[in-house]
């Protein structure tokens, strides 16, 4: 960490702050300019509250030389980490798709797609229980039930279930599904991340809506510090001045996670846009900067879907997705499974 | 609601669309243009999905005549709304300012800040027990302890005191305080919305870094359609692309919010920049718009503070705000209670 | 045009608004519901100054129906148009690719620049004479001497010249330039727009900084209502809050930009970032998105650039993206010319 | 200036490096840590172009010391900058207000607003007669008719005019305008800065749409650079992703210009939110924040105004707001000369 203190400051306020940097086991190195002094701090700096540096009165400005997340970050883990649930591995040279409709409405409805999004390749199932809703007075998902239901389809065709929890309380509902899901708004429930690190599930941890990649990796970072290792990223877009599109998909995010960290990070490119006919090619476009799979919106009936029915695609469609990615998966050192 | 139709629509699927429209209660008048077909839902919208119809095929857009929100929205209840907590009122013609500390440290600390913003004529104490970090290292809060510190201070001071909720499962350790806070990155984790809303107590609902003020208020519309009408709104500014401030505050939001809303509306002056100096100017500003209050972060020892220093100010600081302030008030509509 | 009329209006204030919309030429179409009155607006709307009718006091909100924009909507002209600069085609099943450095430094870096990329398939080379720099300290191209450098290269290669003009003012200089280019921060100088439209020379309109893709189509529009209809429209990175890269590549662009207009749009994935190492991942995305061609910097020595280095690639580099993109092409509807 | 240097860099590569700043004249300190090596840039950086320096293969980050901007910067100009006109003045403890309607429309309509807000304590009449528009189909205004009008009126009340320039090509007509206005969409068309800069008439320099306060600063840094110091700075929102105003007001950049720069900087509460009714209650605002003054626009039949109507307020309002700002402005360290 780099401070660089201001030029009017005291010697006696330079020297109590670097007791107190000394008395946290670091060292400093000081280098005088002529217009300020810089300070490098040496050692451990990630526990050292860059808030709380930069509030003194003597610091100028702070920068930070390392990165504050340590489990995630690939310096410390050069090996991408491979997820894997079942028939569906995420991360490495794999490729892997979650499919299902938005929201889980019957049996009928979540078995039949299951089976056709089966067929098309996925190797996942989703599907919505608890539905995160901007209006109390909107649908809020089938709930308990919802969740039987992915069970129902998971037990017909074997494809693993991947559903968003709401609330702590609600963990118990969630011991026999696969993949537990934390939605855009929740990715900094602090406490929630926290329970969930100590949960021996896969978290598939969706971006929050204007959360910057760091954040996102902090949010990892909360779940691994509890222990568990096995997150997978997800881009979903982001909040920006633009309207023609609900949110703005951030590709350029997908090469930058893999690089600062080992964890696995897929797209969803159905929320991104909120408009079915981009999801087509948004995948192309997911596939082509190198993501490690998708998640996508995939309905019988979009125009009966009780939610989020804009950005759902049809079973045909999604095959036809699934048949141009398999070209384009080898241009980016990609194995297809499908 | 109005939804213009597609041109190249078919007769069946226009008539389909509008059975079920009926189906729900609600009547349809159609109106043929040379280009288009626009078609006027009357009755009772709000329970319509606008999702569902924007994503019809042969719908081309969807515009909302009446607002999402129902009992926060002015139209229904055009009087302000005034919640009284001890001495603090807030909405009407009252400004009440909240102040205290960003974490409670010890008692000392609670304690004589508590004494000091009193004086200067605050009428609640903040001060943070759980606190929402983004690195799962930094310091979280002395938490259920915090609470315990607060409540001595209320002792001692008579001051109703405010501090922030981080998870449904906390709520017991809740019981005392006066005023629950639900933070930024809360503002739409839903199940803890609903919870609060069949609690007894006002809430303090801050704004989330990137939502709309309609959103917001529907988050406002989550705790009140549980029963609890008493939600206090909290602008504490949002994400830009700006950097040299952490957060752009939104001044215009207060008087668009009071004009949409009943429910009072305060500023947060010091988490919208995260700089002591501009707490001044800012808390000002806030006056000057119309605010019905403030929440300060003060401290004894701004450079000891173990986080968020960079945003407190020192008790006469502080007490030299509350100063000026007195002379804006009048020019606002505001009486001044200290 | 829907206009949604506030309840408390007069019935003096209403005849006003009528007449004054039937003197215009237009027809209205009233609605009248419990709550609101509903007027409809019937005719050409174009000219009709939404900002006007939005102010009117009894005016509660307004919707467009029809875009804004005519010259440039699919609507009215559904085929792509193809803009040919020599062999370089863009739009249709087309896929053009201009290279070339960030900045024309000298003959033997151009010509060697413009050698390498035609062999890789680029069939325009870009170099930037007028640079538009944040700061007026650092360097601003080599300008009429950087024009007489690419024309050089193109005497060379027979590459097409693609370059940025900043001032009406300069409009001389580019008498033998192919393609000029607009850049982001000129994206609604409005004076240079109309000048341009009165050139016979394919302009490259870049999408500004935050400009929405209804207002980059509108800029699109000053040139074609001045009688210039060869607009190749540019994706560039739009402005957010993150930060690790310089700008959001907004690839929902391409498609939307392609169903609301009928205007080739292509992508530039070198600023897009700022980094040199996401140009081929966003290149491939680019391409598998659907759009019409890429802009790409290519430099022989990116380490010694004499600015934007960052987001340079070289020319093997160059010649690897280009390999795999003609293995996607063909996925998306179009052909490759290299 | 600060460079991080990469752990796996070469040494050659390392001393290429110290070789090359040292040839620019500065001077080069190095610190080696555990994990990285530090490089402090010691001499005048400004000239160094930090896009260059972060582009080299073996640089990590980089992070200036000192601002990149000097002729405004604060730290080598410590007194406020005070610019008057006529009987105007901007800056130090002044407090000016230039009002008027936005487009100047006919001799009636412009001189009668400015005997009105004459009255009222404006000292500076402004009016639109260049206006920049997203559509080329909206009104352009009047132009030269619209400056020889403004003209009229400054005949009539002595108030010196303030009107916006669109093209380096039109500076011919503003011979007798007393400060010429650049836009937000100009902010950074630099040839037209330039330009600017070498005239002497003071300059408005409103920030751009979506530009930082750093970006702003240096648009200044343009425009004195090349000898004209007269540049008052003026805030009129920012775009954001709220919709229920047209931009986001930022007035927590009034202090912090102040502090970085010398010069005056005022807000324009008219454009800011797009909402009359939200002028008074910004207006007040602004003058708690510490602005230099506002820029208002007034009309004396909002209902009828050629363009942006919505956010015109009547005379009477606009003289209600001056009597309520003369009370603030001692607050803040101003005289008020109204």
């Amino acid at each position: 960490m780099i401070l660089v203190i201001k030029n009017d400051s005291q010697k006696r306020q330079l020297d109590n702050l670097i007791s107190w940097i000394k008395s946290l086991g670091l060292n400093v190195h000081l280098s005088h300019g002529e217009n300020s002094t810089i300070m490098g701090i040496i050692g451990d700096t990630s526990l050292l509250d860059i808030d709380l540096v930069s509030s003194l009165d003597i610091v100028e400005t702070v920068k930070r030389i390392s990165e504050p997340y340590k489990k995630s970050n690939r310096k410390f883990h050069p090996q991408d980490t491979i997820i894997q649930v079942a028939d569906a591995k995420f991360g490495g040279n794999n490729f892997a798709v979650i499919a299902g409709p938005c929201s889980v409405e019957n049996e009928e409805q979540i078995i039949s797609i299951a089976v056709d999004v089966k067929a098309a390749g996925a190797t996942a199932l989703r599907g919505g229980a608890f539905k995160p809703r901007t209006s109390p007075y909107a649908f809020q998902g089938l709930r308990a039930d919802g969740i039987r239901l992915l069970l129902l389809a998971k037990a017909e065709t074997s494809l693993p279930i991947v559903t968003e929890i709401m609330s702590v309380t609600h963990l118990d509902m969630f011991s026999d599904v696969d993949v537990i899901q934390v939605g855009a708004r929740n990715m900094q429930n602090f406490e929630l991340l926290k329970e969930l690190g100590r949960s021996n599930k896969p978290i598939l941890l969706k971006r929050g809506l204007a959360n910057t990649m760091e954040e996102w990796i902090m949010s990892a970072e909360y779940i691994m510090a509890e222990g568990n290792n096995r997150v997978i990223l997800c881009e979903r877009g982001i909040r920006t001045f633009e309207h023609y599109t609900r949110n703005t998909l951030d590709l350029s995010a997908i090469p930058l996670i893999k690089e600062l960290t080992h964890l696995p990070v897929i797209v969803d490119p159905s929320h991104a846009s909120g408009l079915a006919r981009l999801v087509a090619p948004l995948s192309l476009a997911s596939a082509g900067v190198g993501s490690d799979g998708l998640i996508i919106e995939v309905h019988n009936n979009p125009e009966k879907a009780l939610c989020d029915g804009p950005q759902c695609i049809r079973p045909n469609q999604f095959a036809d997705i699934m048949r141009r990615i398999r070209v384009i998966l080898p241009l980016v050192g990609k194995e297809s499974a499908f």
